[in-house]
């Protein structure tokens, strides 16, 4: 039996992401689930933000950021940097995250993920709610221990989690069915 | 040690969506997981589709399109529906799954997924080798054998799972951090 419920976001599982922009006096983290790889060529991907989140503005002056994909054991800053404004924090002080230079924008990335992803912003797109942020994927790097001798990703080492929406909870990663 | 990958669709982990949409002469399957929530007001997801696949064409026609979330136990037919093309294979007899009347779209829902959530297309933005479907979600299906006694989603009943494009590989969700 299905029951009908209000039009919500209800797409799940979803990723959890810490996005880090750089800033006039010092850089900052936003954790967003709303994001999402949409291209391949040019390899592109989404983040929907609202606008009075005090990163809207940050990622809009830089043109860019980075998409840092946390594993499970920073569970504490990331919902900490989804719950606090860069207004009042010093989130990457406040968390003792590390930022360091990126590559290919003035963004910084966050050391302490496992995986960054360095984008350049294409395109933004007012969708109501949230501004939909549309970005070119310039550079990518992944910490050596969660890649397998093939060089690919080895999600037991990588330690990954998602986030549901539909139950406001984070669940690891179980096993492998295919 | 941190290792630079060429640029590619990094941001892991993904969903994994069965997209399920109205055709002239019979409805088709196509699953997807370049697919996230990106908007809360009016609620608004985002699907990337290469211009080459069958589905397109039909999204673009009719307008709208169902993201039906499968759990682990059609992970078969979540392969199945990504690896064959509707020019040649009717997936719904196939996988033996079944097209359901939605309430507000033409398409049909998948009954078989505990998560039917029923979109109209706002927007298609080309990116390159994919193009992006904006879309308003306005009618939402959830099994109720999945929901907890305050019909939130309960993820142990659910059974949800992942797909890591890192590793090409799909994962079950493991336990509850937070």
């Amino acid at each position: 039996m299905k029951t009908e419920k209000k039009p919500t976001p209800a797409l799940v599982p979803c990723p959890a992401i810490l996005l880090s922009v750089a800033g006039d006096e010092k850089p900052n983290i936003i954790t967003l689930s709303w994001a999402a790889n949409v291209c391949s060529n040019p390899p592109t991907l989404v983040v929907g933000i609202r606008p009075n989140r005090f990163s809207h503005d940050l990622v809009r002056k830089a043109g860019d950021f980075v998409v840092n994909i946390p594993s499970a054991d920073l569970i504490k800053e990331t919902i900490f940097c989804g719950s606090r404004s860069g207004k009042d924090h010093d989130k990457f002080e406040e968390c003792k995250l590390t930022p360091l230079a990126s590559t290919k924008v003035t963004s910084p990335m966050i050391k302490e993920c496992p995986i960054n992803i360095e984008c350049k912003t294409e395109k933004i797109v007012g969708l109501g709610a949230h501004d939909l942020f549309i970005a070119e994927i310039v550079a990518v790097h992944v910490e050596e221990s969660i890649l397998d001798s093939n060089g690919r990703l080895d999600p037991e080492k990588a330690n990954l989690f998602t986030y549901l929406p539909l139950a406001a909870e984070y669940w690891k990663l179980g096993e492998k069915i295919a």
